[in-house]
């Protein structure tokens, strides 16, 4: 295993590596962990830094203090965006927020968002952007932006993958506030834990999943399946056909199959 | 508020407006409230002047008589379609629904439809179009267009933009009957009234929240969530941006930011 | 009605035609009905033969001996596959498998999957591409291909088209196991039998609504549901109108909206 010391060193985010899994915990008490600019140029530089590394199986988002995240930082919009009325500048900053949404929607690694607390805003559409989605049954969830006079813009396509078009403008026209027992029904969160200590063990059945999966497979089958939302059919088929015999031929399913006959574990499943 | 007299009037649909409201009730009880000729036409000449108002902020479809809509006019196709047996009027009539449908779903003010009685076929396919859906649980539901030998065909991109592919197969290729409850378990009601008397709370429920969300905010949310369905993502991320600066440099996100900071309700929100 | 001997003979598949239905029982107990490179081209030529056949009104699709399908070949990916080496034959039998799927989904006659024991990796995929779902509440499922190192890739269009996205990434990166009544909530069956006795009177239902429907409708209607994914909305609307006044001007809506006028039957629907 690498030292943590490769990623970058943020002060917005702690970083815990532990048996081929990291978790990034938001940490800025003060905005309620909100989406900052400082914050998420952090979070960017460790996924980018992160994304090529198959020793990494997957990546934990989650927040200190009880919270998730509260949003995009009013504050700062107020004095950033609204205070210098610079449309350019404000296309940009908007344009940034969807690269971030991407990346952690692209993450070749498996990605698991915990909402305690909140997931508000641009919050919640950082959970959209997860593989797996694990929620305290008090947690609390609104799109609250059209109440503030802004859309949820670039979140708008993550939203809609995740929970589908109908709920997704329910939800964004009427600022609807719910929580954790309702995100499970509607699809935003798959694991539903009752109390704050029932999330550790969810978490670990999933990671104990993850890491029976072939890590290279597993990152062409990420890429494979958010390929179909873009792709037309023909080309779809030829990618997967690709995608397909890459893996055939290579070291992992060599050993997947040839082990799956032998009736033991693969290398990469451990023990 | 402006009075009522500016919409074109209608003699197959009764208006009201209330508190910036307005409720469109289909009110042809010879047919059912059937899609008729005139019903239709009638229905996208009041959106159409809808469409520009930002202090409509919301449009409530519902029938007289106790039923939503009872589908496409038979003894119209018959009569007029069949009768005169011209391929390209047909199309032409065909599109000309397709139309209505597309008006519907893409008007700038949130859209409710109320199905009391029964909503088949196209009054189906008008409910799929909707932002919000409640229906009552003794309402009755089908797509019966293929047991009369014709298919569910404007409506279909819509009942699988409310549905999903799977669900919309299975009822277009069945015409299963169903009532409320199974109704919001597929998705397509939000809310289900056990008797009709809980319609009204259910409706001042939602327009409460609307009206707390800023007008412009929410018609650019409900292109850019609509824009989702059918943009490349990288489109998608600069359509967002510009929609999100629109908004961000605005009047609304002005007030909208400042009211939160401050504490206090947005000058739309009202007292 | 036709005899049985006008559909491709084949060895690896038992086929039931009774009542305008064909049950096509996969019949392969060495290898847990696989989805052999034999099974899957015999497979292909019967539907292929099914296709232009309207009186044909439907397909199932279930397996012999408690089990529905295994998945893919294992051995045969091993000593074809990986012992040959081939790149560009990889490419084409998974291009092949891609056919195969596409051809279960777009078939114009409604398709039946019933699942009991198992469907598994690429029978998972077969269950994704049936109109209608039946499954036994013990019937386990998973996507395993990542845990042999090659990825769920030809079926994952058709996996994304029956669960949506979240879910199907979810299941892809941790082949999570679950039974029936799971995949009754997450949308892969349309209907539970509690036992396996259950099933014969949940698909005679199911045939039963079918053949009420107009065969040549369901046929449009399948065709154009399945291209509301691939269609520009414009495009759409066209296409529609076109399937529409086909149906509104042939024999069948005559007949349809005829009878239905005139409270009887229509001929299709018989007695």
């Amino acid at each position: 295993m690498r030292t943590i010391n490769e990623l970058p060193q943020t002060s917005t985010i702690d970083q815990e590596l532990e048996g081929g899994w990291l978790t990034l915990w938001f940490n800025t008490p003060d905005n309620r962990n909100a989406l900052s600019a400082e914050l998420s140029a952090e979070l960017m530089a460790v996924l980018e830094a992160v994304r090529p590394r198959r020793d990494i199986r997957g990546v934990t988002l989650r927040g200190r203090n009880g919270i998730f995240c509260s949003g995009g930082d009013l504050k700062g919009f107020r004095t950033e965006l609204q205070g210098q009325g610079d449309r350019g500048a404000v296309i940009e900053a908007s344009r940034q927020a969807g690269a971030l949404f991407n990346t952690v929607n692209t993450l070749p690694q498996t990605v698991i968002v915990i909402v305690e607390g909140a997931a508000m805003a641009g919050g919640f559409g950082l959970v959209c952007c997860a593989d797996l989605v694990i929620v305290t049954a008090d947690a609390r969830f609104a799109l609250t932006e059209t109440t503030l006079g802004i859309p949820p813009a670039q979140i708008a396509r993550f939203v809609v993958q995740r929970l589908g078009l109908s709920t997704a403008r329910r939800l964004m026209l009427t600022a609807a506030r719910f929580k954790g027992a309702e995100a499970q029904t509607i699809g935003l969160a798959d694991f539903l834990a009752p109390e704050a200590s029932d999330i550790a063990p969810l978490e670990a059945a999933i990671r104990e999943q993850v890491l029976r999966c072939a890590p290279q497979a597993n990152a062409v089958t990420k890429a494979l399946v958010l390929a179909t939302q873009n792709t037309p059919p023909d080309a779809m088929t030829q990618l997967a056909a690709e995608g397909f015999a890459d893996c055939m031929l290579g070291d992992e399913a060599r050993e997947g199959i040839a082990a799956f006959i032998e009736k033991r574990r693969p290398v990469w499943a451990g023990e």
